[in-house]
């Protein structure tokens, strides 16, 4: 049992859900008791001072790709001097330089070049991660990113939810042949993940450049089958109606969304499926058109906000940095991304027990150098976390 | 003495200068030699080995504003809350804001408010650091906001260079009077200031919500009277003709340039001022006319980055992050945003021992968990700092 005392709580309910003078009682983990101090009833428990400190909810990163090795530091750099995309790819550039690098790495390779990444988000007041695999797109690979993953929840005070991203891209020995890819690399590739207990839930990429949304449904059949709930990756670079297309599968989330439209605002609203802003690749790809914020929020469509880091199209580390970059390119309030970072976030990735300040919530927590919430989203850049909890200890 | 060796250096010399399987020998707090490893003379200096890491020197963020009180996070949430600017001046908001918390501030108080972001500045592995005042526009917070500066770089290991900004804004109590402001306050502080050893370099905000070419040009004067350098806030929002101005005046730089002309980028390359770039000033404004950056190429002016750190307009606290920004949003290559956060930028502070290494220069360098230089801008967000050097001492 612990008191955290002399605290400034946004509780996240009904929005900020601001207590000045706050104090939380936390027993075994969970949250037993949040409001103002004064009210606080008669325990013997230790009572730790905040000094005034604001107290979130621990941050949840809900859309990641770090778990991969190499860096794409050159293919940056060759862009940047003018190379076209075509002389990046026969220079071996794209996902297909990250495939080859996480294909040659061990576990332990992969693990010690992920480590760091994680280290720096649990810096930035990040308590739960979603990984999700894709890089390997062969049934070994795909296998050893999701124990890597795992490996890092068990490392590390971190909650940690994996996403089998099988349907990333399809690889260059199944070019022009998606269909054999999926029959007989991510359908066998889920199944032993799930049957290892290394899948919280299945993604898809609904592209052009990557799957049909047929080809999707037929992965997503694949879940339903092993009852694991999909989300996915949609409407990013065009309108396949990939959002629509998750929200008939009752889908999490849907992810990207730049390009979502009505009818695909309105399934996901009744559906309930979240939408996940990743404003970092937007910004990386220097796109042009937002995600429809303004109809998401008249939808009363959930918003997470997520980094996507991943090292082709959003090297972005740091969720306080899109929580800005949610406000500054896509327009949503500080309220809102602070909600899509812990809330929606948590919903995103079909947890009910996080998120929240509230009685029966894990107390994975947040103390921040600062006075007001909308601080986490006005910095660009370094975060002023003083201090987490992870399910009621100080990490 | 020391020798650190095993290293892969970027000594700046010539673009990135790359040199493998590299040592750098350090005495008196400088760099003796720097080589291949293989051809390091006999020493009997003890031998740091770095792990194969990359060195690079120490970066230096040649344009900040930070020392200042208070956060402007509650008018960032009102704008987004879709508050006009006149209700957001209304509420007490802009730079009057900062003034007011300012010059409430005591010495220690901005002082206690500075530390947390120079010390994340230095978690990203800068060395020298410019600090300007600006936030008093009166005699005693103007002086105070550069002695507490001059503070930071006595308790800190890094070199602080500070300009005078007295002519940042026209406070309220001169309203309309700008040429009184300027008669009464800034230049009768700068007397002040420079008497007392607290200035390095005087800076000025010519723009038409500041002050006019004219106005600049007499603060200039005064500074040239009193053996100053000089540089300008020139053609950020319109153009003015502030760079030329600058240039005419043997400025050391011209910063932002968003507007800047053919005529301004000629008058700059023929003074040898350098053009200091600050996209974080242009993202957090969502400004669409980049500074024209292949024009500044051409004519060879030298281009430097920095943060322009400040609460309202860019509260960017990572020199990585603005190198990131100077790439993706002005199309920078990495090797000239490293370029502009080391030698061009110790060139905008008049500095000509700092920025790269070579022989008699500073032993201010950074060390790297990276290969190749190229990702310090490919990364959004966390700076892979492994260690930093002051002056040939581990920070
Ligand atoms: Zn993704
Ligand atoms: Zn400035």
């Amino acid at each position: 049992m612990m008191i955290l005392g002399n605290l400034r709580v946004a509780t996240l309910s009904d929005g900020y859900g601001l207590i000045p003078d706050a104090a939380i009682l936390i027993e075994g983990g969970r949250i037993q008791w949040v409001g103002p101090e004064a009210h606080l009833p008669p325990s013997a428990a230790p009572r730790h001072d905040m000094g005034g400190r604001l107290c979130t909810p621990a941050l949840i990163d809900c859309h990641t790709h770090a778990v991969f090795a190499g860096t794409r530091a050159a293919e940056f750099e060759m862009r940047l001097k003018g190379a076209s995309y075509a002389e990046v790819a026969a220079a071996g550039g794209g996902i297909v330089s990250t495939v080859t690098a996480t294909r040659a790495a061990s576990a332990e390779e992969l693990l010690a070049a992920s480590l760091p990444r994680i280290d720096a988000m649990l810096d930035g007041g990040v308590g739960t991660v979603e990984i999700k695999s894709g890089y390997g797109l062969d049934i070994e690979t795909e296998l050893r990113m999701l124990r890597v993953a795992r490996r890092i929840g068990a490392l590390r005070k971190v909650r940690v939810r994996t996403s089998f991203l099988g349907a990333h891209a399809v690889p260059a020995d199944y070019r022009g042949r998606p269909d054999a890819y999926l029959a007989e690399v991510v359908l066998p590739a889920l199944k032993v993940a799930h049957d290892e207990g290394l899948v919280d839930a299945v993604d898809g990429f609904c592209e052009g450049i990557a799957f049909s949304p047929a080809q999707i449904a037929h992965v997503f059949a694949q879940a339903h089958k092993l009852r694991l709930p999909v989300k996915l990756h949609a409407e990013q670079l065009s309108n396949l109606g990939g959002a629509a297309l998750a929200a008939r599968h009752d889908a999490l989330s849907a992810d990207h969304l730049e390009y979502l439209d009505a009818e695909g605002v309105a399934a996901l609203a009744a559906a309930g499926t979240v939408a996940v802003l990743l404003p970092g690749a937007f910004y990386a790809l220097r796109e042009t058109q937002a995600p429809p914020v303004a109809a998401l929020r008249a939808a009363g469509v959930p918003m997470a906000v997520a980094t996507d880091l991943n090292p082709g199209t959003s090297p972005l580390g740091a969720l306080g940095l899109a929580m800005n970059m949610a406000c500054t390119l896509f327009r949503l309030t500080p309220e809102e991304a602070l909600a899509g970072t812990t809330i929606h976030a948590a919903r995103a990735l079909g947890l009910s027990d996080t998120g929240r300040i509230a009685p029966g919530f894990r107390a994975d927590l947040a103390i921040w150098e600062a006075e007001h919430p909308a601080e986490l989203s006005w910095r660009i850049g370094p975060a002023p976390l003083h201090a987490r909890l992870h399910e009621g200890e100080f990490a």
